[in-house]
């Protein structure tokens, strides 16, 4: 079973969803209106030793560090600015003392970059180390960006250039800045990290706004040494990808603010069946859903 | 390291918390005031296999379900009604597709039973099957029961009899029904769930309400079974532990609820170092701290 057909049938079996849920499953975040000017988001992801990173090449500094930035990276995804989070930690019972505080200096050095505060949590015994983050922020109610916001005409924009998420994947730096600069001066309507790979992630967005898209091969903006289908299908890149009007990505490129990088790669169309990426030579191919995560 | 001395160093290294947290780390959930007349109440508990459960004799429908009621338990702890979960899986690659629906099954059956949203989450790949859940709930600002708020002179009381952790950790039934009843016709002034047992869930409200206890052995409800030694040491009962002033507690007794019971089993003294059990005979054993979780 793929992690998709697991998700589809958790989705069918949730059920109405009372008014203060602004969005459940199908982001980056849960949305919940609590009254006030701003929505609050929830997040949750977690990282398992073997399937995520590997203890005998990886460091538990790096490995902290990245169990928090992944949920960052959601919140960022829609624009918001993240505040607590709950850790959980699975901690095999033989583990070092020297492991243990690493692992956990990573965690807080993070925490503390981005003023996240902790509130809680759970630690148990695990074979293998998991931890598994639940992070909340908000977003002012008129800013928020959300996958299902595109609209057909819209410019489809990348962070970038797209990381290499086969050797960035630990050490990678949330897009926040851009995220909070995007909101304070313009308008984004759909927007996603690249955690699975830009086909999936822009699949997300196509399906969750009922639209179409076309990605120009030629625009993407590769890391030195990441290869396009790796881009495409590997992920850990966390880049934001976002659509906004043609004359606001103009607008955004041409501001070419210091310190930040966006490239327009592609448009929404209005044509659902339509998800492709177009080469050099005008050669279409079909976007696919799939990423490395399988269960 | 036991785990009580890891999250004492995590605790050290939080920092000064936002105003708008009324609580963090230290209760049975984080506590968030947004605004209203309600707190937003948070918790976050792991289970894994191998430590909270086995698959070659516990059923998947009841490990999900355990996985809920954990979490549901946390927040009836501090008097609050649970609304939305975040529920993260980490799945062995093999495993069949009878057992994920028998687990999701029975992850959404408690969930319906307790009208609880599931508003997002995480799938992942893992060795053993790993549950963690983050729950939201809401509680009014002038019930909420937190550990801290014991008094010298109140009574502690019990729900029960104590239930046998070691049989029915998994198919246990969270007391939001007393929970409830407790909130809207008595002052509880402190609260706890006994899921690691009665003596180190005691400790806890001594520690955070600066004060002392004694409890009496012969009061302590048991049912059939269960040796006291596994009530106050073992856990996984997930009664509700709580304090109250001497008039409220004979008034609720005497109330005698149909369908509810609860017992009185002691009392809050203003002497810090007196954490104690007092037999039949009078013999005083000081109350230890630890429970069987170790990491």
């Amino acid at each position: 079973m793929k992690e998709i057909e697991l998700i589809n049938d958790i989705k069918r079996r949730v059920g109405k969803l009372p008014k203060a849920v602004a969005k459940g499953i199908g982001d980056d975040c849960a949305v919940l209106d609590m009254g006030g000017d701003d929505y609050l988001l929830w997040a949750q992801d977690m990282i398992i030793e073997g399937t995520h990173f590997d203890l005998k090449i990886d460091k538990y500094k790096d490995v902290g560090r990245k169990a928090v930035a992944v949920n960052i990276s959601d919140i960022t995804a829609m624009g918001g600015k993240p505040e607590y989070v709950q850790i959980s930690l699975g901690i095999p019972s033989g583990l070092r003392q020297t492991n243990i505080d690493a692992l956990t200096s990573g965690i807080f050095s993070i925490l503390k970059e981005y003023n996240i505060k902790l509130l809680g949590g759970d630690t148990v015994k695990s074979d293998k180390l998991v931890i598994d983050i639940s992070i909340m922020g908000r977003v002012n109610k008129k800013k928020i960006a959300l996958r299902s916001k595109a609209k057909s005409g819209d410019f489809i924009l990348i962070t970038g250039p797209v990381r290499n998420g086969k050797k960035e994947h630990l050490t990678f730096t949330p897009r926040i800045k851009e995220s909070k600069y995007l909101m304070e001066s313009f308008k984004v309507n759909a927007m996603i990290d690249t955690s699975d790979g830009i086909s999936p992630d822009m699949i997300r967005i196509c399906d969750e706004s009922k639209s179409g898209c076309i990605l120009y091969e030629e625009a993407i903006p590769l890391d030195k040494g990441l290869a396009l289908k790796d881009a495409l299908y590997y992920g850990e890149s966390f880049e934001l990808m976002f659509t906004m009007g043609p004359r606001e990505a103009n607008k955004l490129l041409m501001k070419n603010k210091k310190g930040m990088k966006f490239f327009i790669i592609g448009e929404i169309t209005s044509n659902k069946k339509e998800r492709i990426i177009v080469d050099k030579k005008r050669n279409r191919t079909k976007l696919k859903l799939e990423g490395y995560k399988h269960l």
